[in-house]
């Protein structure tokens, strides 16, 4: 079955999982909604600020459950930085410094995939890594009122591929193609608490695969993450005995950690497929006991809000408010 | 099916997986060798060296083809440290350092589990963790030809448990009961090739939850791996310009790294569980091409052999020959 | 001799070096030209950009050599990273992300010293450390044409300090007095070059103690450097074989290294005072030969017109041009 | 003055620091406390144990102090260390692990330099590495009862320089020479306390440039230390929230810590030389209070002994007795 119409109306599905690209998000949503199946949705929710409100309203409308795959909530290295927050070890936040770094696209002669083309993916490095970010800060900080960003493509021309069944390689490009989308996009926030904000994504940061990073600083201690080694959480405590303070690498994989008592001995790591099998996990067990899943497509909006508030400081100059 | 012996006379069934109490492992092989099956073993693949000879021998007899478990190898990370020593890029190699540190037992009220019984677990720290050393070691730099060691238990009893479901804590000690097997072993050895080679385990080193650590040193570049940060691998190159030397950290996540073309896009992390899975993907591509897989129960014997020898070198106090 | 009036008038001295607290800058600059010394001055250059060129003019009426101590430059590792670029090792530049983060001053209960108060410090980690990083980045990027940015006072009041002979502690403090400085200080940057940058600056992230940090990434590769582990440089070479890339961690303690062949063995560190020790080297070497120092005050110029734009940028809510 | 006789019978001199080779450390200590000056000595203290001895008995016949120069000790962090250890956080050893890497004559056309001629040196890597190791287990676990070690020398011939001023570069090497030296030592060790150490230096380890690393692992905590970062200390701490526990990467840099009030503010580094300004001020500060030195040449005595006895032990191929 290969038309999303037909499917969301079969009787015998309940939840249905949207990983199309982003330009298919609010229509499949909206269709799933209205059948009245609960939906789960990829990020970023939608193309725009507009599309996300629609879903918003559908979802609402229907009275269906929803949800969206913010995957890194799942590693459980975050789940614990949450947890730590909550226990009131950091204290009062001062500083957010968020920075999603990659590389795969720096390479001149890569093509002109549908990732770079505004109509297909809505943005670059902004809606695919701002997006995780976003969604991190809102988790572990809280809400921002407003943002000033900038953002660069850094190669305006690409290869156009010939289509192939799947592969990205440029077998057979056509000639050259303009690239729509950002290749990076920075932005400092003031969230609603005070907290000060730096956001940073690209993709032309060679030596970065996916290195989605975040640093928190409070007035009792920090915490520091970074994907690409996703079973370590980093804690500063300042109510150490000062002569024994010093961030402190915890491995997250301890039975007594979020998520971990499934998986395997302490030190024998987890990777990343399982930030999916934890958010599905969630989503589920959520469903399965009549909850709202959470993150949920409230989440998504508020996270499309900074998105646009972001771009629109671009073209505008100056700080944008975050309006949901 | 709960008994094996009926279990190895099925007539669908290929392969026999050996998983249990390592008491069971020469059992087990020999009835499914005798029974025409090809044979998986987990390691260490014997009690001891005679009864590793006699696994070698049935399914030399049996004519069929054997496996053994040696995971680690599977970690694409230490694949890629098996492809650039065959590159020439380490060279004449001068040195092995592994180590394999865990903490598991560090507390003395930890219950006495089958794997602190000899009978059970043939050895402590020895057979579980400098098996697993002994291998890449085996895999990587050659064979060794003698050894020295020492072995320590430091906690010599420890609560007895009442037989749970599976459960590891004590719930219901019954008193006190002997530790019989070792709690760290360390041995130097002379590899044939003329290295030196330092070996280390134990199950006493706080901090360390799976710390399966190895360097080379060789006449043109070294190498260095620790299982916790599994997808790394620190190569550092002689052959670098003289003011660009250092120890670089390879994320070995990329499609043209071994193993890796199967799973996630660069920097998206794999864990635990796929050393297994690409272990199995070797045992059953070479025994669906009829060829012997690699590592296999001469590589278990072997083991064995320096594990028997570092074993008698406690005992006799001066370097033991590794005689397989 | 305590009056610097008549100091500047020795015969006897050549070189003034001025390192009184930032308001004394101009006064005492401006002097020691017009007795006709060289000048060799502490950044920031001065407390506004008006001074700066005031000390500008002055030294140029007067033809001394001048120089000012963006001490940075002179870590080995700084001065090889500048290397690698001059070497096209790097390519064409897209990102500059620097942070300069420590935490002396979390602590509500840290008194109101002299650097928390504006007539005296001019601005808090604004000029104390963004100064720092502007200066790394116009000697390793290039020059700035617009930022915008946010600064933050997170603790408004802090206890007055009885004057004591140098001790920092508040024993005997009387009330609570305003600071009048940034406790933290960001911004984002646009470089001539298209480079994009970002800049952060605080006192309020535990866990850090002097984490001078900056990271480039460009075409052909990536640099990284935090001063805390100053005698480090990070390097990742795109030119590398393709399963042989990672980030080098080149320790900076060769004799081929910049400044090294006078000091240590290699692996043998130095520490802070030595960025000072060669920073004065290249001073007195410059003067020796009748050659203009670098850096100088046209770079205390350009970076005080960064600065000054940055803070012009927190007032107006936009981008703001660099006017030097 | 060049006659080292002449000079300790200087009536100004009050003590005499030898730093000569090694071959000459005996006669000028014995020579200087006969004279009844204080002597500091460089490391190791000998060519061998009865050298050793004979120098104890003139510093003790002549009631002279006595000192030295292990200057690792002088290091913040080791220090630091020490005093966690005192303060009860580590509890009992278990393990001490112990390498000294190093990589300057991996290269076969580095030359024959006294380092590597025993009449002069006594011994290679054993004597100028694994004596600091020794001297550091000493200082921080205890004393050694027995140990079995493995000696190596991979290049046995090397270029012989001409006689030039000060240079090591075999400008006009005349053929080739023997090397009589150990290129690598390896041993292990029984502690009396009952804790298992491994000792391993070696100057043909690419990469390391002055990795003098060790790792104390206890029954409440574990240290680990390298060199080439000298002022950081890891420390794991049992005792931590089983949630928050991980290995604290401390900054040996704050007031609090030994010998760092004398220095900069934290974060700002210290080098190589203070580890020298540490033990020199420990040396004169004893001397002027009348009190014994410490490291002392019992120290020295103690080391030279485990010395004597692994290299013993690579001969008799079995554990050999530490005998002071």
């Amino acid at each position: 079955m290969t038309d999303y119409r037909k499917l969301v109306r079969r009787p015998d599905i309940d939840l249905i999982d949207i990983t199309s690209a982003n330009n298919m998000h609010a229509e499949m949503a909206i269709a799933a909604a209205r059948a009245g199946k609960h939906v789960f949705c990829e990020k970023p929710l939608a193309m725009d600020l507009a599309e996300a409100r629609k879903m918003v309203k559908a979802v609402e409308d229907a009275g269906v459950k929803h949800a969206i795959c913010f995957n890194y909530r799942g590693a459980p290295a975050v789940a614990l930085g949450k947890q730590i927050i909550a226990e009131g070890r950091i204290g009062q936040i001062f500083h957010w410094r968020g920075q999603y770094l990659q590389d795969w696209i720096v390479d001149p002669k890569f093509p002109l995939v549908w990732r770079l083309q505004k109509e297909v993916a809505g943005s670059g490095a902004h809606g695919d890594l701002i997006a995780h970010l976003i969604d991190t800060a809102h988790f572990l900080v809280g809400d921002i009122a407003e943002v000033v960003g900038d953002m660069r493509t850094f190669i305006k021309e690409r290869p156009v591929m010939k289509a192939t069944a799947g592969g990205l390689a440029a077998k057979a490009a056509k000639g050259k193609g303009k690239v729509t989308v950002d290749d990076a996009s920075v932005f400092l926030a003031r969230f609603k608490n005070g907290a000060v904000g730096t956001f940073e994504a690209t993709r032309f940061a060679p030596g970065h695969k996916n290195y989605n990073f975040f640093e928190i600083n409070g007035s009792k201690g920090s915490l520091r993450f970074c994907f690409e080694r996703m079973n370590e959480l980093e804690f500063y405590d300042r109510g150490d005995p000062s002569h024994l303070q010093g961030f402190r690498v915890i491995q997250a994989t301890e039975s007594t950690h979020p998520y971990v008592a499934a998986w395997w001995p302490p030190g024998h790591i987890i990777g990343y497929e399982h930030t999916f099998i934890h958010t599905i996990y969630n989503v589920a067990n959520a469903i399965a006991r009549n909850k709202m899943p959470s993150p949920n497509f409230y989440d998504g909006l508020k996270c499309q809000a900074v998105l646009e508030a972001a771009a629109s400081s671009v073209k505008s100059g100056t700080w944008e408010k975050v309006r949901v």
